[in-house]
């Protein structure tokens, strides 16, 4: 089943606005067995819109498009099926019931612009939202199927999950693909590229490498009639990547730092304090990401000079002997926040904030500490002098290491 | 001059990874005069990307690419211009030599794969790259042009903005655009699109309005032969938008909630402090983006429960008497780290944590409380209860607040 996915706006188009929701769609799309063979950006231009649908449904067997399904005059994406399908939209009373009991719960009165959300045509079924005023169109002919959501993932990811990914599995009935993220940090993406080199080039099973900001990962896809032929075929790449590189492996599939560390503070049942200076926040703001961090996060600190480490307790004369950016003060940064919030462990990263040099040394410079009150992880990093890169780098490495030290501890 | 984009790499078809180079190139073409007529995003395939390559030089006068210029075997991209262009690459010493130096500063051998990154073709010129190991290709012939950037945003962006704008404002002498954004909170996208609603479907100047997490945007667009012009199209909308909005305005073009509370507190030169419960993190991250931050950030707490607020010194009696999640204990908060931290003024929020309920309060619910000693203002949020949305717009609103009051603020 080839499939192609429309994100529709002219601010997509002007740069306004990042479309996020294809590549969310796209990462959906394998296990299901369904093919993606375009991605597109489209304006809010009817001729085009409607041009689009039309080339969609000649190309491709199922068309998802997001964005389009506002109540203003931007929002063009329910004229542009009905022009392409040739049918003529009416307004569906029940969904104005709705929309004006939304607004109702809201205390405002609805705007007339909001009406036209009520449209459908012949061919299609609403895909109602809960979470917004906009519905969305599902829409079958000739056995091209399309599927329009409205463009906030705050609304088109749920009624994807719960609506729109149920309904697909029981249309598609293709080969399955199963993927396996392995993700490393601590080597260059040239030298892991090397250590496996010869699993690269195949196509099934494919593996694919990535640098990202939490290290690189490598991506083996199998394609198979069911779910365990396509498991067998990945296990030796997986065995090997394993075998070569297991010192420096960190996570898998869809988990970030914050989740594997989170994961292993659940399992082990410590928890955690964060003391944070050149991060500004950053280390602190990933940890409680995750769904369960109020189980084990105790709170944190973030300071950004050596007057308001001390009013945390970070002892002066550390900060004065040392400095402020230094391995001794990392470390008494975090024994400091451990036991202040009676946590297990403490995690802390000092350096340079930016935007110059700072007790004469480097942007870029940061050293994380972890410790557990018995042992502790030092490391000092060297980073490119920008801000928003030591804002995303260190936290991921210190999240890495407090992982590293939970494994540990007993 | 008509240009397409390419996102390239079979990471952004797999949805492994969000395609934002794309938009972020799509922002800075408006100004130079070029048109984006098509975004694509194009797997790690040979024959596909010649295809598209070969494509592009026919229905564009300029191409943009991102990706593929990696040192791994999936990285295609120099090998699809050169096929598109019928020409030949060859290794320059001279990128070698630099490569080296690259790998020996970081104290490895530089991994053999690596060396492709110095094949060029004779149509084209590198786009040398100080971030990264992978220099850009400018390539031209029979007028069109042909641009490959690396993939990463570190790297690309500081090439674009040093190398590539530079060079093709001098190439360029079309019409100009201007666009002008306003950035609106409190009022329903319906509401302000009735408010304004005929200035909407206006070719030029075309106005746009967009939902986003930090309030309802307004994007008026004029294009004119020269920017006196543009700006003259523009400013009658604008006025409009202030005269009948006004009160609801916090901030203009690109700029973030975070930069506008910054820009007014450097302006006064005002420092802040921070204390936060359920945004864990999120706000204080905010703050702490800006690159002056260091001039106006005094620190922040983050806690999670009553025994980390009272370890912040927030007075556990308010606490028990109005419940951790109340105005009351925004007040106390925002004004306790305000002294603790000697500020001018402090900005506190207290919510529902999640998952679930907290002191029998819903998930969603929040306090906002900004204070310089002597005013203070207060809000409650009812927000949707996802976790994400409300490390997402409880920090947004609460810096429009502290915006407001720094202005108000002698």
């Amino acid at each position: 089943m080839k499939a192609e996915i429309m994100g529709i706006g002219t601010e997509l188009l002007m740069g306004e606005l990042t479309d996020t929701n294809s590549s969310w769609i796209a990462s959906r799309l394998p296990a299901l067995g369904i093919e993606l063979q375009w991605v597109s950006i489209i304006g809010d231009d009817l001729p085009r819109l409607t041009e689009a649908f039309k080339r969609g449904m000649e190309r491709s067997d199922i068309i998802f498009s997001t964005g389009g399904l506002g109540p203003t005059q931007d929002d063009l994406t329910r004229e542009a099926v009905a022009a392409a399908f040739g049918e003529t939209p009416t307004i569906q009373q029940e969904v104005v019931d709705n929309l004006e009991r939304y607004f109702a719960a809201r205390g405002t009165p609805m705007p007339q612009h909001n009406i036209k959300q009520a449209n459908l045509i012949p061919s299609a079924r609403f895909v109602p939202n809960r979470n917004g005023t906009a519905p969305g169109w599902w829409a079958e002919r000739d056995g091209k199927i399309v599927i329009c959501l409205p463009g906030p993932p705050g609304e088109n990811q749920s009624m994807w999950e719960e609506q729109v990914e149920p309904q697909l599995a029981e249309l598609v009935n293709d080969e399955v693909t199963i993927t396996r993220n392995i993700k490393t940090m601590g080597l260059s993406e040239g030298a892991v590229d090397e250590i496996i080199s010869e699993f690269f080039g195949v196509d099934n099973p494919y593996l694919g490498i990535y640098s990202k900001a939490d290290g690189i990962h490598l991506r083996v896809i199998a394609r198979a009639r069911d779910s365990q032929s396509a498991q067998k075929m990945i296990m030796p790449v997986e065995q090997a990547i394993h075998d070569r590189l297991g010192e420096y492996i960190w996570g898998y599939d869809d988990e970030t730092p914050e989740q594997a560390a989170g994961k292993s503070l659940l399992e082990k049942g410590l928890s955690v304090a964060v003391m944070e200076m050149c991060t500004g926040g950053a280390l602190t703001n990933s940890i409680t990401d995750g769904p369960d961090s109020m189980s084990y996060f105790k709170g944190g600190n973030v300071a950004y000079d050596a007057a308001a480490l001390e009013a945390c307790g970070v002892p002066a004369e550390v900060m004065e002997k040392h400095g402020v950016v230094s391995q001794q003060t990392a470390n008494a940064m975090a024994d400091t926040v451990r036991r202040n919030l009676n946590a297990d462990l403490g995690v802390a990263v000092t350096g340079v904030p930016g935007p110059g040099e700072f007790e004469g040394k480097p942007l870029g410079l940061a050293y994380i500490s972890v410790t557990n009150g018995e042992k502790t992880r030092e490391m000092e990093m060297r980073l490119p002098p920008r801000r928003v890169t030591i804002k995303r780098r260190v936290p991921n490495q210190a999240l890495i290491e407090l992982r590293r030290l939970v494994e540990e501890t007993g």
